[in-house]
C-alpha cells in the first residue's frame, strides 16, 4: 500500500481532513463513534502522523499566558482555576500576568509576550482598555489571543463572555420589582463591550417599566476603589439619592456597602443593592449580598478549550468563535428578600 | 593595554573581583558610590563582559515559580502581588502554580520544574505537606527554593513567615480577655512548621490563664472546606461547646460562621469567633470578623527578594535566612468589640 495519509484514510472513510485530523488528535468537537472509527483505521493502516506536524509540536513553549486585571477578586481566582484545569490535561503551564487594571502595564506585557514566550494568551483587558493595539500586534505575530469577561469586539479574537446585557435587565429589573424607582447603575470602564451590555440592559428595563432615565445616577467610578467611597457617599447624600444601586463589578459593592455604613443608610430598608459579584461569603456578609454570579470556573474552562483548539490547528484560526454563558441572580437580603 | 578583565578593574580600583562583578550588574548589595566608581573605569577602559558570563547569564529563563495551595484567597492574592512587584523590578516573570492542597499535585509540579524551565522557586506548601522529598530534590538540583508562611523547619531553605507563635497566643488569650473559658483551636495539617506554632502559643495561652487543655476542643479540620461543615456543627452542637473558636485559617472562620449560621448560635453572644484572615471585607461580615491580619504584600515582597538575592550570587546560598514579620490583631463584632 502506497504511504498512509489523512487524506486517504478521509477518503475511505467519507469525511473530510479536518474530521479525521480533530478526531486523532482527541477533539472534543467530534464524536465518540467518529473518532473510534478513525483510530480504528490508524491502526489497521499503521498510520503515523507527518514528521512536520511533529517537529512543529516540539517548537512549542508549553506555556499559555493569562493576563488578568487582578486575582483578589474570586471571579478571576475561580476563572483562573478553571483555565489551569484545562491546561494541565494538556500539559501546558499557566503563566499569570497581572495588569492591576493599568493600560500601560498590559501593554508593556504584550511586548513582552511577543518574545515567543508563550505558544498562546487568554486575557481579560484592564478597565482603562480603550487602545488595543497591543493585543492587534499580538495577533499579527501569530499568537492567538483569546478574550474572556472583559472584552473588545473590534478585534476579531475569539470571547468567552456571560449575557451580560440579559444579566444587566435582569438585576434591573429585580430592583424595579423590589420596589425601587431610582436605580443607580456603577461601572469602571465605558470601553469595555462588557460594561456596555450591562448598562444597555439596565436602561432597557428602565425603559420597559416606564422609569426616567437620570444620567446623574449613572456613575463612572474608578478602577482604584478607594477613589470610589467619595463619589457613591456623594451621590448617596444628594437630596435625589437612589434607592436601589446595581454595581456592575464586585468591588463597587463593597464600596456602596461601605458608603452605606459611614452614611447609616440600611440597606435593604433605605437603599437596595445588586452586584455581579462571585463572593464566595456573599451571603454572610450584612446583609447578605444579592448577586449575579457568573459561571467563571466554566469561562476559564471554555477560554483554555478555544485556546488550545487554535493551538492543535496547523495554521491559526480566522474564524472568532463567540461562547455565552448565562449568569444567575441569587436573591439575598440586600434587594429585601 | 592588555586584554581588560574584573581581575585587573578590581586590583586598580582596590576592590575585590566579586564587587566589580556586582557592580556592573547593578547589585543592590553594592552602594551606589561604588557601582558609579566601577562603571565610570569600566567605560574608561572599554570594560567587554565576559563571553562565557555572558552565555551563562543568556541561559536563565527569565522566569520564576510561585508554587501556592490557591488563589482565591485574600493571604495568597496579596502575596503575590508583592512577588510580582519585585519580580517585575527585575525584569522576571512569574509562573504561578497552583497545588490545591494537593501533595500529589505538589510532587508533580515539582518534578516538572525540574526541567529547568524556571530559575529559582518560591512556595507556599500544601496542608498535606508532610512529604517534602520533592523539595529536597530541586534544591539538590541546583534550583533555590525559597518558603513562605506555610515553611518546613527540616530543608534549610529560607523562610519568609509571620510570628506564628505569638498571634496564636495573642488571638488566644484575647479570645480569654473576652470572657472565652472553653476555647477551640482549629488547624488543617500538622505537619506545617506555620500551624504548629500557632497552636503553641493557643496551648501556652490557656496554661498561663489558667484554663485545662481539652483536646476534644482541637479540631483537626480538612483541606476541604466542604468537608468542615459536619465536624464543626458536630462539635457545636456538643454538650460541652466551645464558647471561642481559633480558626487559623481564613477558610475555617468561613465554615464556623456558616455553622453557627445553621444552628443559630449567635456570634458573639454565644460563640466569640477570631481567625487567621486577610479578608479585604471582613469589617462587613455579619458580624464583623476579628482577625489576625497577615502582612502578605510585604511577606510576597521578601521571599522574592531573598530569591533574587539567592540568583545573583554565583553559587546558590547555603545560608538559610529567616525572615519573620509581625501579624496584627483587628478586634471587631465577632469577638464581642
Amino acid at each position: 500500500m502506497d504511504q498512509v495519509n489523512l487524506k486517504k484514510m478521509a477518503e475511505h472513510l467519507g469525511l473530510s481532513i479536518s474530521t479525521v485530523s480533530r478526531a486523532l488528535r482527541d477533539s472534543y468537537e467530534i464524536g465518540t463513534k467518529t473518532k473510534l472509527k478513525v483510530k480504528a483505521l490508524a491502526e489497521e493502516w499503521n498510520y503515523m502522523p507527518n514528521p512536520y506536524a511533529s517537529s512543529l509540536r516540539k517548537q512549542r513553549t508549553g506555556n499559555i499566558a493569562l493576563v488578568v486585571p487582578e486575582v483578589a477578586n474570586n471571579f478571576f481566582a475561580q476563572a483562573i482555576n478553571g483555565i489551569e484545569a484545562i491546561a494541565q490535561e494538556k500539559g501546558y503551564h499557566v503563566l499569570i500576568y497581572l495588569t492591576h487594571d493599568d493600560l500601560e502595564k498590559e501593554m508593556e506585557i504584550a511586548r513582552h509576550l511577543m518574545s515567543g514566550r508563550v505558544d498562546g494568551i487568554i486575557m481579560s483587558l484592564s478597565g482603562e482598555a480603550n487602545n488595543t493595539h497591543h493585543i492587534k500586534s499580538l495577533k499579527e505575530k501569530g499568537l492567538p489571543v483569546i478574550l474572556f469577561d472583559r472584552v473588545s469586539e473590534t478585534l476579531g479574537c475569539s470571547t468567552v463572555t456571560t449575557d451580560d446585557y440579559a444579566a444587566g435587565f435582569k438585576a434591573t429589573e429585580h430592583l424595579i420589582k423590589a420596589g425601587c424607582k431610582q436605580i443607580s447603575y456603577l461601572f469602571i470602564s465605558k470601553h469595555l463591550y462588557t460594561a456596555q451590555k450591562r448598562m444597555q440592559g439596565y436602561k432597557d428595563a428602565l425603559a420597559k417599566h416606564g422609569l426616567p432615565l437620570n444620567e446623574k445616577l449613572i456613575l463612572h467610578c474608578s478602577t482604584d476603589n478607594e477613589k470610589n467611597q467619595e463619589p457613591i457617599l456623594k451621590m448617596l447624600n444628594s437630596k435625589n439619592r437612589p434607592d436601589g444601586i446595581f454595581a456592575s463589578v464586585e468591588r463597587l459593592a463593597i464600596a456602596t456597602y461601605h458608603a452605606c455604613n459611614t452614611l447609616k443608610l440600611k440597606i435593604p430598608e433605605k437603599v437596595k443593592v445588586v452586584s455581579f459579584s462571585n463572593l464566595e461569603i456573599a451571603s454572610l456578609l450584612n446583609p447578605g449580598l444579592s448577586t449575579l454570579a457568573q459561571p467563571a470556573f466554566d469561562m476559564g474552562k471554555q477560554a483554555a478549550t478555544l485556546l488550545f483548539r487554535q493551538l492543535e490547528k496547523k495554521s491559526g484560526s480566522n474564524i472568532a468563535e463567540k461562547i455565552v454563558l448565562k449568569s444567575e441572580l441569587i436573591q439575598r437580603e440586600s434587594t429585601g428578600r
